[in-house]
């Protein structure tokens, strides 16, 4: 996997292969990561890459030829070109699984207002991080990187990543650790126990409870078998949520 | 507007305050921002933040002690603590401005698997960038910080935010600057026609139409008037969409 990030702040993205899990992988040689500044394309004479809108408004917009000209010099057949935008895909975990499956991403980051309409022609595929506004795409993209980043071979434990939120599409049951009583709050009795199937279904029920209770609009993407779905609805009956 | 992360990866937010707009910003002293690195609050002997799960599994879970204790020392009656976790909240523009009132803000990322569920007790508001996994919650609390910080008071200019996408609940227009052509593609006659009444009319119907074409989910929270919600009927109806 190798990722390139078209930006004007390519320091942006230290930390992000610098730090923790990431940081390994990228030194064991897991993937690869580079930035392109963009400004460096520009044939501005006063090194600018952006211009005002036609049509007047407030902000810059960001110019064609300096990310286009960049473009051209990165990707390739195997390249995915993605742009970071508002009206973009949102994203979410099955994108990030897809995408890790890739062999080049390319991303486009904006800054100031936006960009020039006419890029979008270029790319492949358009994505949102969710519905608010940033500065730039550079935030959006350090989280997008991180959560395909994490899914590709060897960069975490198998089983790790199967037993994640939204992998099942699910919420996380609670977890706890060390000590047994904090602050007069007990760990729950049946994680005590050592009995494997009783935690296990206490588990499989604490995530479903979670997710009726904080996202239930996640309800209508699963299926159900028929002892999960008595307790989906005994949970929805009950109202003790 | 004051800003506390955290973390047990405090060099993860050097470029958030270190690049572009956000940058200018803290050095006018329009906001302060500092991270704390919870690690140096465990009370374990190796140094330890983490523990194996009770009731066994993969991966490790936060610790209560040491996040806890380092948050007794940074909280205020006018603290609002939040904790980065997939059930929270689905963060959102709304919540951006809601949160860039506030005095200050304090960020709990967790890290590895997860941290201990009593944790939840000691927190004001739990919330979920979208729904993806990451290695931590560094990335999304960057996201957050900077969605948030934009809209504090002198950030960024007031034409400006109040001109981006999501701000009145619809994507934004088409943005284009020079050149006319580029590479055989037209900027829009309007737009060069000098006529403020058009453009503002070209502008708005575009965003109507960006919205029903890529986001359609986001016209049922919206209030239209008459010529508008004939404009998103006939949208509707043409199928040229």
């Amino acid at each position: 996997m190798k990722i390139t990030v078209l930006t004007l702040f390519p320091e942006y993205f230290i930390p992000l292969i610098q730090t923790s899990i990431l940081a390994r992988a990228h030194q064991a040689g897991l993937f690869t990561f580079e930035t392109v500044d963009f400004r460096n394309f520009t044939k501005d004479k006063h090194g600018h890459v952006d211009d005002t809108p036609y049509g007047g408004g407030a902000g810059m917009v960001l110019k064609c030829q300096p990310i286009l000209d960049a473009l051209k010099t990165v990707r390739t057949k195997d390249s995915t070109v993605i742009l970071l935008t508002p009206q973009g895909h949102p994203f979410q975990q099955r994108m990030a699984r897809e995408l890790s499956l890739k062999s080049h991403l390319i991303f486009i980051c904006g800054h100031y207002e936006g960009f020039d309409e006419r890029i979008r022609d270029y790319v492949d595929l358009q994505i949102s991080l969710g519905d608010y506004v940033l500065t730039g795409g550079e935030p959006a993209c350090a989280v997008i990187c991180d959560a395909v980043l994490r899914l590709v071979d060897g960069v975490i434990k198998k089983d790790s990543s199967d037993e994640d939120s939204f992998s099942h599409g699910l919420l996380e049951y609670p977890q706890y650790t060390r000590p047994e009583i904090y602050d007069g709050k007990r760990v729950p009795e049946v994680l005590l126990s050592g009995h494997h199937a009783n935690i296990e279904k206490w588990r499989h029920q604490m995530s479903i409870k979670n997710t009726v209770k904080h996202r239930p609009d996640l309800l209508k993407e699963l299926e159900f078998n028929e002892e999960d779905q008595n307790y989906v609805n005994s949970l929805l009956k009950k109202d003790e949520i």
